[in-house]
């Protein structure tokens, strides 16, 4: 390969609006067909940049969403700014962000019953719509605090171990989110012991609740909901804690780097399609299982059968 | 789920033509959203069978390779028996089989190098016909065993090491296959020291002689080629070592559970996309890979940059 191409491809993906890296082995893939980087925090504000860059489609799950035949809905159930109206964008605002869950509830009982109840109606129209499977991701800055805390509670995890580094923070850093984690699971005991939902109210985000909705109406209908990464995977915890059916319709799209997700998922049982090292979130890990669903799905409906086909079958 | 759904699912999955529980993760999957059992080993008949099964579009490949948008071709580079002519089918058999590695040259050079040829000549008729994208597979009954010699010879393994159980034979057989492989190794020396074309001559069966000449006209025409299982991952070490570029060009669809694919995928610096423990063949794992190959490649021409965006960059 001339190095002078693939240094070429390697900036142009370095421009690209996702965070340097986190596409994991198929930045190499695509690299290597036409590049890699580090990591960091990023400024609130991108939230709502972000935001408007699906709205016109130019970001990484617009792009695998493309790929997949599948359609993007963004909704806003907490950002903390207000977002511009326009197509594509559902402004279901239940609140400004949450409160800090390490003092207290990070959402009082009605803002935990709209945003379960919003993610439920989103779903419900996508259905109405003709979806035939719904995928379920998030966008978010620093929102995997609360996945901690929702993954401790509903799988009796330690701090020190459910909590992760988000995208590179330093020991420090670290060592204070577990603090965090474990404070919010010492000041909101009492509602942890009251059940799934006021647990899911003490030390959700509202991407929780919306997505914990999104799961219970999917597979209320029957119809399979694959999961992306940490986010979704805590938010199905709840949503499994309240419909424990509800599992039998969801397919892990992928495993997160966070340590939390794989607990996350072998308390779910459930095996994740896609181990490819993605750290971008916005349902990009299970768009990319979508197509493997689909092609296990297929094998039932068009495989011939060895009577059909003629085709000696092994000794039984 | 109801537990006579799950149970009629996987009764029809065990009707399927594949070897049952080929398909790895990927059957729990289709049957946790609509089953799983063993494997052994097949008749030869099953192979003029099975290629009945992908001309009538019948087999998993073809379903896979529908829900990809892929195309089948189906080429008899050297089945035993003889098949019926038909739509798709390209008829380029070499010999009938090739002789027996073990005791002596598997090809003449002659048809190791008709094979190569034909590979060459599918890859160019393929993307003279407008394909971007190759995927090696390959249907053949019991061919672990020369692509462990391959791997042996490639990459210097041992062959206790490379050599693995195929559709689970037992450890009498398991250690009758090592030292076949042994002893293909050992009478063929002057011809592995003789140079690639003539290791490959000497321990590969002809399907792995099309297969490298397909990748080495795919990398020479800058195409990228998904590589299927161990016989590819086998196919693919001969390429390299004819062409150490041509692995620019390769992308590991997944990893076989057969342990000499991994020392294979080692040697060639490919980190596998999809790990299903999918153990079936005809080109499935790469199948599968493709979506996740075209949206890694998509990211590069769809996604916005930040400054087209507007998005704010993390610090630097």
């Amino acid at each position: 390969a001339d190095p002078a191409v693939l240094a070429e491809a390697a900036a142009h993906q370095d421009r690209l609006t996702k965070p340097r890296g986190s596409l994991g082995v198929l930045e190499e893939v695509a690299v290597r067909l036409a590049g890699s980087a580090g990591v960091s925090p990023w400024p609130q504000e991108v939230t709502g940049q972000m935001v408007a860059n699906f709205l016109a489609g130019g970001a990484v799950a617009n792009a695998f969403a493309a790929q997949m035949g599948a359609s993007v809905t963004v909704v806003d159930v907490g950002v903390a700014g207000d977002l511009p109206p326009a197509d594509g964008l559902l402004v279901r605002k239940v609140a400004r962000g949450t409160a800090d869950l390490s003092r207290g509830p990070a959402m009082t009982r009605e803002q935990v019953v709209t945003a379960l109840e919003t993610g439920i109606t989103v779903a419900a129209d996508l259905l109405a719509a003709g979806a035939r499977c719904l995928v379920a991701g998030d966008m978010g800055i620093a929102n995997t605090t609360a996945s901690a805390a929702l993954i401790c509670a509903f799988c009796g995890a330690d701090p020190a171990v459910a909590t992760g580094r988000g995208t590179g923070i330093d020991e420090e850093t670290h060592t204070h989110k577990i603090d965090v984690v474990r404070e919010a699971l010492d000041v909101n005991r009492p509602l942890r012991e009251a059940g799934p939902l006021d647990t899911l109210r003490a030390l959700g985000g509202l991407e929780h609740a919306a997505i914990a909705g999104f799961i219970l109406k999917a597979a209320a209908s029957r119809v399979p909901v694959i999961l992306d990464g940490v986010i979704a995977g805590a938010a199905a915890l709840a949503a499994a804690a309240l419909a424990p059916a509800a599992v039998d319709h969801c397919v892990a799209g992928h495993r997160s780097a966070e340590p939390g997700h794989r607990l996350a998922l072998d308390h779910l049982g459930l095996r994740p399609l896609v181990d490819l090292e993605l750290r971008l979130g916005e349902g990009t890990g299970a768009l990319l299982a979508h197509p493997l669903v689909c092609a296990a799905v297929r094998v039932m409906h068009d495989v011939a059968t060895f009577d059909s086909a003629g085709v000696t079958d092994k000794e039984a």
